[in-house]
């Protein structure tokens, strides 16, 4: 109970301090904030041996306590990591400030002049699972678009989020900053979660990056604001009207480019006019490359393919597996991924207008493709140059979110004594 | 248990209703969305003797109940009322669709086209109190923004209610729309709140409109995303250099042009070198109004001023009060502004660009305003045409919130057949 209690309150004052820094960060200029993005580069490139030191234990206590091998590999940090990490911060110094641009404006009738400008949110909370380098792109963003930031690393990662932290606000102090606009969340229990998705005014949006579980259990547990991200059960609909050629790429490309990814496609619906020529082709495609299909009726004649249950079609495998259907008509492409789309992407290939049209309007996802593959489903692919996460919410932000989807608004209101 | 257990089923059944409405409606041109308002506004025209009498049994049985005058009042409807909810029907109709808008968009490096495009948000939740007219308003700008709406309004308005819903309804069907795109929540007990609150995948966003319990308790308790609305502890600021004749017709105007309404000030701060040739005007032209003012030492010394406490600074009043109080510089009036601030609409009266700057930098609200009232902050004054209400979050929305603000946005990327 003691533990809790000290755990919850220090929680609470690394909130509080936040609320402090992010004062002065809101005021800062784009100059300031980009020398700090720079030093913190810089500071982790001089500090690569400490911070390599640092993750070397997390993998070792990881391998000891018997992690999956993949879990582990998202841990390992390398000096390439680290280059890529310190490019990352200086690619986000090279961004504009989304902080003071005026949306919209406009003279209103008696006089007032309206500008509706781009402010930070205040203080943010990243809740995300194994990946360091995650510590310093999200730290990264939010200091450029004026944010504090609460970090809640995965317990597994945490000598090497103290380490990279560290530097980071090091490098924070150095370029005039206060060292607060970057913390760790203290404490390595779920408490400490607790915590944070309940400190309502003093935290303004609780980001959470992960899996499923962790999304689901922020959103549902959270009485701060949440931006839910980047759980993707995507779909690839290959219309009667497809290019078969186009659709084969399409296809194998969304399946097996990266698979661990949420924009990678779960599901694949063909319609039934061109089953018969594109099914030897696609079954063949996906099972030379290691992919294991879950079929329905349609593709059970392929050797090979596994029987698909109604759950395979709602699930993200993040795996070399795949659910397919054979579906009698557009309407019914439509219906299927309505039921069982997790509103991320979904594609579809046809060189047929109308159906073009009709899938992009019905398709309700974040982001809905026509003859490109899910995987462009992507803050760098769609040129935003950085990327938080990608919101599969329809409050705030949709799709990829970069810097300006990491600030709120506020109206500016400006006269000479005018009243009603 | 089984009567609570029907109205959970009621209410669920409902939202599936609404959501399979709103993909038909989602897909509605703006000509046949403004065809239904139009007939809507014809509907309560002609039905308002039916409209009107049940509005009588409601304002019976508040009455009978001891319901105060002023809840009565604002019950009750009257020909003149119903034609003001007729002509904002007709209001919305002539404002510019937001579906189909492209927000941004541009060809990426490899020849995919990205759009990303105004959408409806599909199902939203409205939770208000006393005022029928809210009813119409709401439903008409749900209806142009292509979200179908469950309307969940006060039980002391039920009649009135389901009246206009019932003309809404048949006018969405005359205009050839499902008329589910408009429902009452079915149920009156505080059960089907709760069961809209927790409907998530079924209602995309909730919107309570009304007193700051109602607010609080659907912030707290939904899993559904929330636009909190309307709280105001708005604050007047007399600067240093402040135009006191501006001055003392801004606050006056801010307090007192209507008292129960969230953009009215609740607090003056006074500049220490202007307060000996202030108070004395502020103090006389409030109190001539009818305020009484809870002031700190500084507003002592006048006669009738109430001592103010610390809970005073953080009320709102929403009557013929003020809380009022002498801070030494600008520093004190932000940090009391943050301090006390419901973050609405806060004003600053002056003359000097570098105060005003730093007001506005500094104030973190919905809405900052120069030399004018806080009565500003309105959809109607912004010239938005229609308002839903203010929003006092930061996420989404902030401020008054007008069409564009009750859509989500989906990317739409066409290629040829591009792959990663």
């Amino acid at each position: 109970m003691a533990d809790q209690g000290s755990g919850r309150h220090e929680v609470l004052e690394a909130a509080r301090r936040a609320r402090e820094a992010s004062h002065g960060l809101a005021l800062a200029t784009r100059a300031r904030k980009d020398q700090a993005l720079h030093a913190m580069a810089d500071g982790l490139l001089a500090a690569s041996a400490t911070v390599l030191a640092a993750n070397a234990e997390d993998v070792r206590r990881a391998e000891e306590g018997g992690t999956p091998r993949n879990i582990v590999d998202r841990l390992r940090l390398t000096d390439e990591r680290l280059v890529g990490m310190a490019q990352g911060l200086r690619d986000v110094a090279g961004l504009p400030d989304p902080v003071g641009e005026v949306v919209r404006g406009s003279t209103l009738a008696n006089g007032l002049e309206l500008r509706q400008v781009r402010v930070p949110f205040g203080v943010v909370g990243m809740i995300y699972e194994a990946r360091p380098n995650v510590t310093a792109d999200a730290a990264g963003i939010c200091l450029k678009s004026g944010n504090a930031v609460l970090l809640r690393g995965s317990s597994s990662a945490r000598s090497s989020n103290a380490a990279i932290v560290s530097v980071l606000r090091e490098a924070a102090v150095s370029a005039g900053l206060d060292a607060d606009v970057v913390q760790l969340v203290p404490g390595d229990s779920h408490e400490s979660v607790k915590v944070l998705m309940r400190a309502r005014g003093l935290v303004d949006v609780l980001i959470p990056r992960g899996g499923a579980g962790l999304i689901r259990s922020v959103v549902e547990e959270s009485t701060v604001p949440v931006i839910e991200t980047g759980v993707g059960n995507c779909h690839v609909y290959v219309d009667a009207h497809a290019d078969l050629d186009k659709a084969l790429a399409i296809v194998v490309n969304a399946k097996t480019h990266r698979t661990s990814v949420c924009n990678a496609a779960e599901s694949l619906l063909v319609h039934a006019d061109v089953a018969q020529a594109f099914l030897p082709r696609v079954v063949g495609a996906l099972q030379e490359a290691g992919v294991t299909i879950h079929g329905d009726d349609g593709f059970a004649a392929y050797d090979g393919v596994v029987p698909a249950a109604d759950e395979d079609h709602g699930q993200e495998y993040l795996s070399l597996d795949i659910s397919a259907r054979v579906v009698p008509d557009l309407d019914e492409a439509i219906r299927h991924i309505r039921r069982f789309s997790s509103q991320h992407s979904d594609a579809i290939v046809t060189e047929h207008q109308g159906a073009a049209r009709r899938f992009v309007a019905e398709v309700d996802s974040a982001a809905v493709l026509v003859n490109a593959s899910t995987r462009f489903t992507d803050g760098g692919e769609f040129g935003f140059g950085a990327e938080i996460g990608i919101s599969t919410q329809k409050l705030h932000a949709r799709g990829p979110m970069g810097l300006p989807e990491m600030t709120s608004t506020k109206y500016v209101v400006t006269g000479d004594g005018q009243v009603r």
